[in-house]
């Protein structure tokens, strides 16, 4: 049976193109999403165009019972899931205490940090009894640095963060690598990115890609790492690491000042 | 009026002793508490005793609604609430994957780190309307470090710390002091440690004390230095400190081996 | 005799504030520095006048041999060192790797991690025979946090912050607390400050404080957080705090962007 | 002309592997070591012998001048330097601060930050003249955690960490790619880990792994993630990386207890 790929949160950015990495090197990938039927559709037609293996399904991971079904589903009808792709977004955007609602809070645990450790409960005692998997947990700089107008993003970040910290104490030993990618600059995907940026600003970024400037993430670039980590020999697996553009401030560095 | 020092988590631990030194130093101190409500009576007696003022008030944080009620009574009541402390702990215990329920990782959040988010946005605005305040949030090793068992607590204690960042990044300004107090090592209070450790142990660790070598930490002693970041000149404020007993190996610090 | 607290680096901002709150608690205080004799002898007097006890040492802490002697002279003059304030700092301002020299990088660390460590080969032992001590050491934002322009300071501060940890690991269990106290904003000193600043924008800070803005640390609000530090229980010891003007961006939080 | 490999601290662990590796897929291979004549040799036969192209080159990175020269030299010789691998260690073994002489410290510094700095002098205006090149340098738990027993590793390895932080500030924008690589765990290296460990450990290390138990790191396998690191697009570049053995406890989880 083939090695499936299971991408939570494969959208047109980091998510789509590390399953269409895993499906050009062989695995089934096994695309969920909340939305967007036709999109999903495409991104399975497409990758199946290339001659690999896709499949989609819609989820909405915030609840409960979806990412459980999923993975029950993907692994009865197309293999076991080897690797485990974790890309949901928690970010509600820029908003003071006073515009953060007790919903959005929760949410941001919801999706930041619940449903990580749901995909755990039903995933890794699969994977254990298999004898091995891995978890490639995407994460964002609000994982480690708790910004203004931050507040629930950074709450549910850390959470994942500490998360795959105990889940990596508990599972590695077991031969299961858990991975915590802490993606620190914008990805070129007009579905978040657009959206965050809006109209003009993410024009005016497309202009820099297009003239070979690279100052803004490519997710297929950020997909080969996603690749490379998940295939490291078990000696010498990699817990942590950071990603952003070359021109990027890292994250705890400001502009200088005194 | 009286400055009011709200303690949320008043037990016999750091809690109860901030209570004390606060309510020594001139204010009243609002004791909350889940549950003992003989316990709660005495601790309020005492400190009327030493010619303190204070209440209690029986509190189960976990429920929307109840901190912010106790809010809403304690600043009717006694005054207005300079000094919040933050106290709860949501430590279920080291429990592998298998054994941490779905309600316990929830529960974890809900202590750990939504109570917090909730008591912010009732007092955060109350506090900035009147000038300023204190929020005073110990935290354990388990906000910086994942370790084995640890899935719930280390998802909600490092869900608290990124919380109390982004307090900080909009309120410090707003002249509203946030503190993160990283407890690091066991404390001396037996409804909690007692249970922890065992009988056997816990009485080992009392001996020790006894012998004056204070290898376990004196709340009142924490108490002290919660005390003093709460005073700090607004030109100097403490964001995070940690806090082990001198015997204590510190969280980053392993036992040499290689 | 008289518990003795020596200042390593005390000017007009940190470090001479510490030795006078010091000298005021009952402590004599031995002030060292670089050069400025006359400012020395006034620090002294100043001291003095106020009831306390001080004396006055110049000390070229970048050549071997100095701080070696004066722990000796101090010791053998006015008593046990009980309290070692290490406050050098080893900013040569922010400059490119071009212009960042050999010998600026190596006084860099000369002054800023070697000199602890000249210090607490001398120190440690003789604290050790007396069954306690205490070293608090000043540091800066550099200690965790390489910024553009820093090569220097970075690498001499982060070095400092490490041998504090090792000290620490080593010598907490002998009863000898050791702090790391990292500054992350400017402090009121016109010697370092002043210069650093230029005379424009230093007379603007200096205007601020006068209007009660409080927006510059304050170095004796700092010196009491020192004082307390070096005075908690030892149950309860504090090996890492930060510090900073209320009004001030923490080191890890950029102005809000995406 | 081909592009250049330097791998400063060539020996049978990491700096070789990551050496081969780099011949093997085209590069010039400059390795780089303090002693062993007779054993460099073997290292440039072999890689020669796999048809790759490579140079020898005795080095005593502690003396002023040594690093820069052969820098000169081998850019005169065998072509630009596109990638410098600094694989210096700096470990003095445990030893507590009365067996840590002055000259064991320094000696850590100069080879653990200071000559990474002397590197970076000259090798930074080479690869911004043509317009980028690649940092990737090794580094250890010590960089971020000080342990008892290394005080002169603790501090010469922060100080290197917040030098690539620094380094990686100015250059990156300048499109060259410094990597912080942290090893944290043991690796089958005879001629360090032999040495540290002693031949009865280090013989039942061999015997694990001859059984296929991967738990001590492989070099071949860290070489890898060398060279996919060096080989990132730049708009998704990872400035920090932990690794380890799957079977390793990471830095920061103790054993569980209380």
């Amino acid at each position: 049976m083939t090695d499936v790929c299971m991408v939570i949160g494969a959208g047109a950015g980091i998510g789509g193109h590390v399953a269409k990495r895993f499906a050009r090197e062989g695995y089934h990938a096994a695309l969920c999403r909340r939305s967007d039927q036709d999109g999903l559709v495409r991104m399975v037609a497409e990758i199946e165009a290339s001659g690999g293996s896709a499949s989609g399904h819609l989820l909405n991971a915030i609840e409960d019972g979806t990412i459980e079904e999923a993975i029950e589903k993907i692994e009865a009808e197309a293999g076991p899931i080897t690797t485990l792709v974790y890309n949901l977004g928690a970010q509600v955007g820029n908003r003071p205490l006073a515009d953060t609602h007790h919903k959005m809070f929760e949410m941001g645990w919801r999706l930041g940090t619940y449903g990580l450790f749901r995909a755990a409960k039903v995933l890794m005692p699969l994977m254990e009894a298999r004898g091995g998997g891995t978890f490639l947990v995407t994460s964002a700089t609000a994982a480690v640095r708790g910004n203004a107008g931050q507040h629930s993003h950074a709450a549910a970040m850390a959470g994942r963060r500490m998360l795959c910290q105990t889940l990596n104490a508990e599972f590695a030993p077991k031969n299961i690598h858990v991975a915590h990618i802490l993606i620190d600059s914008a990805v070129n995907a007009p579905d978040t990115l657009g959206k965050m940026l809006g109209a003009e600003r993410f024009a005016k970024l497309q202009e820099a890609r297009a003239n070979g400037k690279d100052e803004i993430m490519e997710p297929d670039a950020i997909a080969d790492t996603y690749f490379h980590v998940a295939h490291q020999h078990r000696s010498a697996w990699t817990f942590e690491l950071d990603m952003r553009a070359f021109t990027d401030t890292a994250w705890w560095n400001h502009p200088v000042d005194i």
